[in-house]
């Protein structure tokens, strides 16, 4: 797959020499993020070798947003509050959906049965409502207030998203320092025997990740740049362009890993990956950028996301902690969180554009 | 009990001479959906005996629901949309509610706990799930558009109908082929010491099948005649009857065997009865309507159902996952979920008939 | 802390001699309660000691609850149905969030993990679901008629307080005659080693909880006699002083005894108080309440709570059942409850008085 790496270049080269060929430039760069997000699955893994399961899942999870928060910040300083919005919700239900819905039904074609934490998972799922409850109040405060008073939404708003990340702060002691065994996997036995080659050192797996990373946020731009003007010509609303189709790509390189892991039977690692990488959108990112568009951006970005936005992260949280409760996973599983996922994407689809729900 | 079979001819033939006694021909064919269904419940039994409690169960909700699904084209060929809707939401309502908790209280009468496979319960909760969602996005689409664009919203429903029966197809794989052991029940040695006559031969045990199914759907079919003018007679709404006596007739069949079967400590097969012909008609008889109704039928039906039966649906679905995740029941657990169906019922009983809520 | 104590007399002498020192009534009567709230866990402990910690449980949650009640009678036979419904929800809400997740946090600091029946735990949560079901369909049918009839509302309300009272009345005869075995705990081992002197007699330890509670009854009415005027001078909103700052003073007993068990690892001592308590409040203080108000007051009060009010009871009962239904409680399963809580709280905090949301 290296030679797609072939595209980096040419992406670039596009972007310079032909920029009103969206859709060229949207191809080119759709496909060397493909190679680049194969690169940090591979660095994450070694280092998951190293550090265990729940490190590593934390560390490519991170790296992976780590793209998505540069490009949010640059729209945020264009004021675009709708397109980050869009895509905060997407990543959050295309990372426990799709992502995880594609690893429970890889996994679960190699094998009957899959085990993982229960308990860490139930936590994660647990972290996941409470962000759901974080967007749901916020938003149903907007209608019931009326838009009277927003001054007040931006208090709340903020004063929510300290909550938040404090919380989120407080899951990485849990998971990282006093209950990390929770979260280091317990397939060690089955990894040895699939090794074949000794692990990276830490040092070179982490240089890896994050030259692949830098690599993937840049194409990622240019990417998300090429979406507006195809999506017009391909006549798809701004909502769905934003919730699914650069949710997708901006979390390929969560898709790799994840799935790969599943496919090794490493249920742990695909799970912390996959929810985790919700988690950290719902309750690091989104609060961030919430709090970074005090100090840049013309006008600063609340917490009131669209009342169909909101609705669709409370019920993929809620199948998705249905789904991972009970710490074991079979094909039927990934098939149904991939349903949803596809009834999600589907209605959104269908939605015309001037009418994105605002209020229930 | 096989002496209330002299109500068939009874019905027929009130139908024939007296078509005006609406309160007579109710009362008859209702006394003669009575043995019918438990001839059904006793062929199921045997069925199960031979091929196992899962497919014991498929059997009982399929022949019990295609009672339903004949009722419903014939509804669907008059362009009665609205009761087609009531009795899906209905039945679906009172399989998980009233026939689950009538089955763990009788069950939990006699024994202080009843065990059952989780995760058969558990996956088969999450199809509930996942089909609560199919029906919460086109009525949310539906207020979204503010009516300005019906026509998608046909082509939402067909895409979400053909989803869904996708993934009862899979499911049934998932059940009866690659973890059909999920569902053959624990509770062998506790029958084998019950059972004192042998179980009827697979052929007889479906013919008594098919024959009992073949009448039930013909009372059925009258019953439900009478019960419009009935119930104006007796003032309750249209709403109100569609939902839960219709449901409770036409669910006669899951009732009895599902019911007996927990009686017998048979919790699988209980389950599987009762949960599963809610999943199937979820999942397989709303959908089919969908798709059946562009062919017959003055003008096709959508999956836009009424926002109040949408809600109950969904209340319904969460406290069944919470009450049957476990694999364990009581009698508590019985009436906690007979008194949801209680309160779902009151609300119905009390509400004004043309204000039935159509969006929230 | 039995110092405190002295706060008694001074708070009578300052209703008497000064009772336009709102402020000053305010922190005498609170300071009062923390003493008499402390007695009130004392007394609990000995009488678990004795009888099981779920009748402990179950009788701590009734002392505490008297004293609500004995509120909110009087404040039915005011007219004052808003104040009442407040002060429902708030303490269903306070005691599933802000005292189970205090208990978990303060219990999961001194041990990684702790361990209760996850049965019971469920069974609770079930009831909760119950209740909240119990409370939107009220809330919802209002929507639904539009006002148009509000006589029949009451037949609603009515109907479905006795379902909720006949349930809770189950309940009772599940925990404490059928199933006891549940709610007894498990820390017997840990108990008896703890435990340097010899427990109270019954009718001693049945003595000072009654003692106990009538005082609180006492203090709790001055104290809620002082917050309107405290509320109006510090700007506080009708709703947050009634949902928050009443329920917390109003579960101090709750609240001192649930953490108290839970640093004694009593985790099935500390939830049936926190949890059932909850449980108390919505199945039995509301119905009761309801059917109360028919006879007393001016008009009869009905189950509809503002659609705010309905949320975050729902939102609560949410979460509450994810956490509570393992079995098992770390420090995160605090903070995560606690954080709700304060989600929660701020919300309301934020929302100016008037537009308290009475429609979704």
């Amino acid at each position: 797959m290296n030679w797609l790496l072939i595209f980096i270049p040419v992406t670039i080269a596009l972007e310079w020499l032909a920029p009103s060929k969206h859709l060229l430039v949207f191809i080119a760069s759709s496909l060397a993020i493909l190679p680049l997000a194969a690169w940090m699955g591979r660095a994450t893994e070694h280092l998951a070798e190293r550090m265990g399961e729940g490190v590593g899942g934390l560390l490519n999870a991170t790296f992976g947003n780590a793209a998505e928060l540069i490009i949010a910040i640059a729209a945020l300083r264009a004021g675009l509050h709708d397109v980050v919005k869009a895509s905060i919700a997407g990543s959050i239900v295309g990372n426990i959906l799709l992502v995880l819905g594609a690893s429970m039904l890889a996994g679960g074609l190699r094998r009957p049965e899959q085990h993982f934490n229960a308990v860490a998972a139930r936590s994660q799922a647990t972290m996941l409502t409470l962000a759901a409850i974080g967007l749901i109040l916020p938003a149903v405060y907007n209608v019931a207030i009326g838009h009277q008073d927003s001054g007040s939404l931006g208090g709340l708003s903020i004063t929510i998203s300290v909550v938040l990340l404090v919380v989120y702060c407080l899951f990485l002691v849990f998971s990282l320092v006093t209950h990390s065994a929770l979260f280091t996997g317990t397939r060690d036995a089955e990894k040895k025997g699939e090794a074949h080659t000794p692990p990276w050192s830490a040092g070179r797996a982490a240089l890896v990740l994050a030259a692949a990373t830098v690599t993937i946020a840049w194409m990622s731009e240019i990417l998300v740049g090429a979406i507006d003007p195809v999506a017009k010509d391909s006549g798809l609303s701004k909502a769905f362009v934003g919730l699914f189709v650069v949710a997708i790509l901006g979390n390929a390189a969560e898709h790799a890993t994840s799935i790969t892991a599943a496919l090794k039977n490493r249920m742990d690692l695909s799970l912390s990956i996959a929810i985790g990488s919700s988690v950290q959108v719902a309750l690091f990112v989104a609060p961030i950028l919430v709090l970074v568009s005090l100090v840049i951006g013309p006008t600063p970005m609340d917490l009131t996301f669209p009342a169909g936005m909101v609705l669709i992260v409370l019920l993929s949280v809620l199948i998705t902690a249905q789904v991972a409760g009970d710490g074991r996973s079979d094909w039927l599983k990934g098939v149904q969180l991939l349903a949803v996922y596809l009834i999600l994407g589907v209605t959104y689809f269908f939605l015309p554009d001037p009418s994105v729900p605002s209020s229930p």
